[in-house]
């Protein structure tokens, strides 16, 4: 079985509670003190029959570099892409297209936000920007084990099937005139475009959005985080959602 | 002059331009293309007196560990904290306050996003949670130039004074009965707790609320991370201002 590592008390909890991966074995330091969670991890390891280790914090702190492993890694299977077409035949729902965005904080935080907001994928290029790491894994709280993670060779073939199949195609770019908030987001599914951190959306998507809107600011310092401008944008779809205004 | 490090083109560009920085001098990577930010920040450089040295990459490898530093540090005077009399006397406006935030990239996001959203103030407390560090400065964009940072010792003495001063204060939390877009954020000038990432907001500060604010998600995977939600309930309090539905 092909690895791929996770870390951090709340990812290790949220993948075993999802039921979705397989897992190799979890690691846990030896000098962890006892609390809530590690019991928690250890509990729902015996529950699913997954093997886990006390080990020297070094040998953790070798396999994780970068980031805060709190005690606990596991190894277990990578997250599973699914095809478009099959996203679209047999789930269904609002879907976020990442259109080369590079930074795998940002796509954790976008995949966690997407979730809490109902969105039911996310669409990454296979050839641009991040795909699921292990900071992305973290960084969405496990996030990604509630989501279909939706990998495509191609933007503008994808963009184009989901508006054969009846989506809305928003892209988020802050020449639009148009307010996130002037548009209906629950006459039918959704497709919102997030752009790159710095060069936004490419054209050829851009020509496809059937809307394009921006955020508008108070202030000439005008540079939101791209995980924060998909939140904006999507809550404000929760908003009108809860509230019965769309 | 004691000096703080920044880093990556986007952060020295905004420091150089905001003017409220003293500079030491900026390093360049030997090996850095030619490209058109690191051209502006010469030409900033040159405009404001501050001198620039072209050095080693390994030696920008050396002083920045963790982070890209894309070819580009500064070494200036640490961001200057004000006291908050002063900044209620003589700059007021809308405040956001970190209850014991950890992690510095969601400090910075959050500074990032308030500058966007017309925030005059972020008060943190010295004590708990992070203060202004190099990490900060490059999440913020360079936003941490366009706002007052202000420490205090006791954030409960902080939201007392706040509360004289005629501010309402907002608490962002779960259990709140309220949703965060059913106040009015404009009738005095407010201010917006948020919490550490998992503890929360200490109990003795919620008591001093005026409204408690929850976010309503559409799935019970309840875990927005707190930059996310800052973001989400700020520009609530734009969208209302810019729509004139407060």
């Amino acid at each position: 079985m092909e690895n791929t590592i996770i870390y951090g008390k709340n990812a290790v909890i949220e993948a075993l509670e999802a039921g979705s991966r397989e897992f190799n074995k979890i690691l846990i330091s030896q000098n962890s003190r006892a609390d809530a969670k590690i019991e928690k991890i250890k509990e729902l390891a015996k529950e699913h029959g997954v093997i886990f280790q006390f080990v020297a914090m070094q040998k953790l702190n070798q396999l994780i570099q970068e980031g805060r492993h709190q005690g606990v890694i596991a190894l277990l299977s990578p997250v599973k892409y699914i095809e478009l077409d099959d996203f679209i035949e047999n789930i269904g729902g609002n879907v976020v297209i990442l259109d080369g965005v590079e930074d795998s904080h940002n796509v954790g935080a976008i995949i966690r936000t997407a979730v809490c907001a109902g969105i039911k994928g996310i669409i990454l290029p296979s050839r641009r920007g991040v795909l699921i790491n292990s900071t992305v894994e973290k960084t969405s709280a496990g996030a990604v084990n509630h989501i279909s993670i939706i990998k495509v060779n191609s933007l503008t073939g994808a963009v184009q099937k989901l508006k054969e199949n009846n989506y809305w195609v928003i892209a988020s770019d802050h020449h639009a005139n148009d307010n996130y908030y002037d548009i209906d987001y629950s006459d039918m599914n959704f497709a919102l475009i997030m752009g790159a951190e710095h060069a936004g959306i490419s054209k050829s998507l851009l020509k496809l959005a059937d809307f394009k809107i921006k955020i508008p600011m108070l202030t000439n310092f005008n540079s939101l985080n791209v995980s924060n401008a998909a939140a904006i944008i999507l809550f404000e779809s929760v908003r009108k959602k809860v509230k019965g205004e769309a």
